[in-house]
C-alpha cells in the first residue's frame, strides 16, 4: 500500500468514504457492500472497488465490508490515527473562523497558535490563544512540533510568509491565500482558492440554460 | 462554445487562467504566448492550448494571446460580466468571514443578506446587514433576485436549509456544510469540504516519507 503512488484523485475520494463510513458506524451498521455504498454515495460500485483495491481491497465483497474496520483503516491511511499540530497565519475573519471550527479538533487537527503581521492584533485572544507576531513563528513551530500552517493572510503577504514557513521547517501548508505558492517538493500544499470555487459556480449558473447541472466537489474533481 | 459540454476539470482551470491573466494585465503586458503562460503557471503549453480550444482558441498562438482580450473573454465565460446576488445561511464564524471577504465583491459577487436559525443572532450586524430569521429567506430570495446561497450552517441543519432554498427557487448553492446535498439537477452545487481538504493534506504529510510531494489544488484536481 505504501509502495505504489496513488493518484490524488483517489486520495481526494478517501475523506468522503471516511465520512460515509463514519455515519454508517454511528448508526450501528456492521457490514456494507460496495453496492450499498454505491447507492449511498452515488458513485459506481466498481469505482469503489477500484479505489479500495489501491489499498489492498479491505476484505471480501461477498460478505460486504466490515464498516468499523474500513472506517478505521481509511482513517489510518489518511493519517488521522495521529494528531497534527496547526498554526494559523492571519488572525483576520477567515483565520478566526478556522480557529473556531471545532470539527477539525475532533479529527486530531490541534490548533496551537495564531500569528499575524498586524501589531494591533497582538495579544488578541482567538480560541483562547493570543495572536503573536510573525517573528515568533519560526521558534514556535520548532518548540511545538507544528506540522501544518494554515495560511489565511492576503495574497500580498502570503508568499513571504510561505518562505518563512519553509525556513521554519513546516511540513505542510493549507493555503487559503489567492496565490499559488512556490515551495520545495518536501512541503505539502493544499490550496483552497475560494474565489476560484465561486467563479466555477458562476460558470455553471450561466451554463444552466444549456441544461445539465454540473455538481462539482472540491474533494473529488474528475475529468469528464 | 455554448454548444458542447465542457468538462468540469477544464472549467476548474479557468479561474486560475483568469487570475494569471489579470496579473499580467495589471503589469501592462499586452501579449502572452502559451509557452510563457506555461512557464508562469507550470502547466504544459499544450494543455493551455487544449483548454482554450474548448472555447474557440482565443486567437493565434503565433503572435501569442492578447492578454486584455483573453482576460475579458475568460471572465465572460465564467459569468463575471454580470453581478451575482448572494445570501449567506449561517451567521457563525465562517459565514461572517465569508461576508467580510471583500475580494468576492470585486468580482461581482454581491452579499445581500444573512440568515440564521439562532434567535440570539437576529438583528446582529454582519458587514452592515442584520441577521434575519430563516423564515424571511424565501421571500427575500425572490425580492432581491438572489441567485447564490452560501451554506455555512452545520451538517444537521444544512439538509433542511437546502430543501428550503430549493423551494425558494435558488439557482446555486455554495456548500460549506460537511454533507453532500441532494438537490434537483437545475440547481448548481459547489462543495467546499474543508475537513476533506485537511484530511488530504494529512494523507500527503504521511506519504511524504515515501518521497514525492503531491500538490493538489481545490480548483484543479486531476487523475495522475
Amino acid at each position: 500500500m505504501a509502495e505504489k503512488e496513488i493518484s490524488q484523485t483517489v486520495i481526494s475520494r478517501l475523506p468522503r468514504y471516511f465520512r460515509y463510513l463514519g455515519e454508517l458506524k454511528d448508526k450501528g451498521v456492521e457490514r456494507v457492500s460496495s453496492q450499498e455504498l454505491s447507492r449511498l454515495m452515488t458513485v459506481t460500485a466498481s469505482q469503489i472497488r477500484q479505489d479500495f483495491n489501491n489499498f489492498g481491497g479491505f476484505g471480501q465483497q461477498g460478505y460486504g465490508y466490515n464498516v468499523a474496520y474500513l472506517y478505521h483503516e481509511i482513517g489510518k491511511i489518511l493519517g488521522l490515527d495521529q494528531p497534527h499540530h496547526l498554526i494559523i497565519i492571519g488572525a483576520g475573519n477567515l483565520g478566526q473562523a478556522l480557529a473556531n471550527y471545532m470539527n477539525f479538533e475532533r479529527r486530531g487537527f490541534l490548533f496551537k497558535g495564531i500569528f499575524d503581521h498586524d501589531p494591533s492584533l497582538y495579544g488578541k485572544e482567538v480560541r483562547g490563544l493570543a495572536v503573536q507576531p510573525m517573528e515568533n513563528m519560526e521558534r514556535f513551530i520548532e518548540e511545538h512540533e507544528i506540522d501544518i500552517a494554515v495560511l489565511t493572510i492576503p495574497k500580498a503577504g502570503a508568499v513571504a510568509a510561505a518562505e518563512l514557513l519553509v525556513k521554519s521547517g513546516i511540513k505542510a501548508i493549507w493555503n487559503f491565500a489567492h496565490v499559488d505558492l512556490n515551495v520545495p517538493d518536501r512541503i505539502q500544499v493544499e490550496n483552497v482558492h475560494l474565489t476560484d470555487s465561486l467563479m466555477k459556480l458562476s460558470y455553471n449558473i450561466n451554463r444552466q440554460q444549456d441544461g445539465g447541472r454540473q455538481e462539482s466537489r472540491c474533494s473529488d474533481e474528475e475529468d469528464g
